[in-house]
């Protein structure tokens, strides 16, 4: 399963595709639209849009995972990173890529197992999960946008993973004649 | 010149086109786009762009103008407007559509007069901006949201109209040829 996880936001919309086979996943590319501060919003959004779908047609991915957009405060800046998000979202919509979404919180806890994880426990672990020694180092995401866009691609597979798991035990034990139980009358 | 007005939103996105000649404004179309809150956010945010993508082949606007978005309170609300703004704002960009943002103030005053108009007088003032008796009545927007849409697309006509009037002023001040003034010397 190809997963593609995108960390929105106007100036830097990172996007991290993997390959998962159910228990290991592939670094398969990674990168960050930048677009500069000087151009129109209009500007700044197609070139969100039109970089992303690029990727989209370059990588086809079975499904992409976005982060859900949380803000207590500054919304100037929810506003702004919510008008990328939607031209994300609607580059994935436009090629029929199913879109997950999970919370800060589910993200961190799938790869690092606690929910007060920092940038850099993400990033070290989003490598971690993805390869091994040397490899590692040279395919290292290029920007922190990168790495979350990677981080919520491999919480997508986990939870994937763990849905798929929890359903095929489901189906085995519906499938597991039932036991048959001898009542014995009570002498 | 004809103008496109957009009032942002999820569940209901509002557009107005306008023919202004640099006095007087013809209402030409206007609408809402309503997407299913039973729908996904993908898919909402694809039926809004494509939607208001056949607006602009239709009408082809030469310019377009929508509302800054400022919330106060509830950054839910405003992260999905945004988001719905983002994909309305691509619709444009992608059909070289010149966007101008006006301020829900400079929208009140251009059309009312003042800052502190409410919804109904915005939605009376548009009407008798626009047309005059039994065809205004016959025409009237069908939608608070297509009003509003027809209220930023008035206050760019009435911006543009100062603008070039400015201008020209300027334009006709600088072509005059100076005043000679003779200077007597005091007997």
């Amino acid at each position: 399963m190809r997963i593609l996880g995108i960390d929105p936001g106007l100036a830097n919309t990172g996007y991290g595709v993997i390959d998962h086979d159910g228990s290991r996943s592939r670094l398969v590319a990674s990168g960050t639209v930048v677009t500069p501060a000087s151009a129109s919003m209009p500007a700044r959004l197609q070139q969100i849009y039109d970089e992303l779908t690029v990727v989209v047609e370059k990588y086809k991915p079975d499904c992409a995972a976005i982060e859900q957009l949380f803000f207590a405060r500054n919304v100037t800046t929810a506003i702004t990173v919510a008008q990328g998000r939607g031209v994300a979202i609607l580059a994935l919509a436009e090629r029929r890529v199913e879109l997950h979404e999970y919370s800060p919180l589910q993200i961190k806890q799938a790869i690092t197992g606690s929910g007060k994880a920092d940038k850099n426990q993400i990033t070290r672990m989003v490598r971690a999960l993805l390869l091994t020694g040397a490899e590692a180092e040279r395919a290292l995401p290029a920007s922190s946008h990168a790495a979350d866009a990677l981080a919520v691609a491999l919480c997508h597979a986990h939870s994937h993973r763990y849905q798929q798991l929890t359903s095929s035990a489901l189906a085995a034990a519906l499938a597991r004649p039932r036991s048959t139980v001898r009542l014995r009358r009570p002498r």
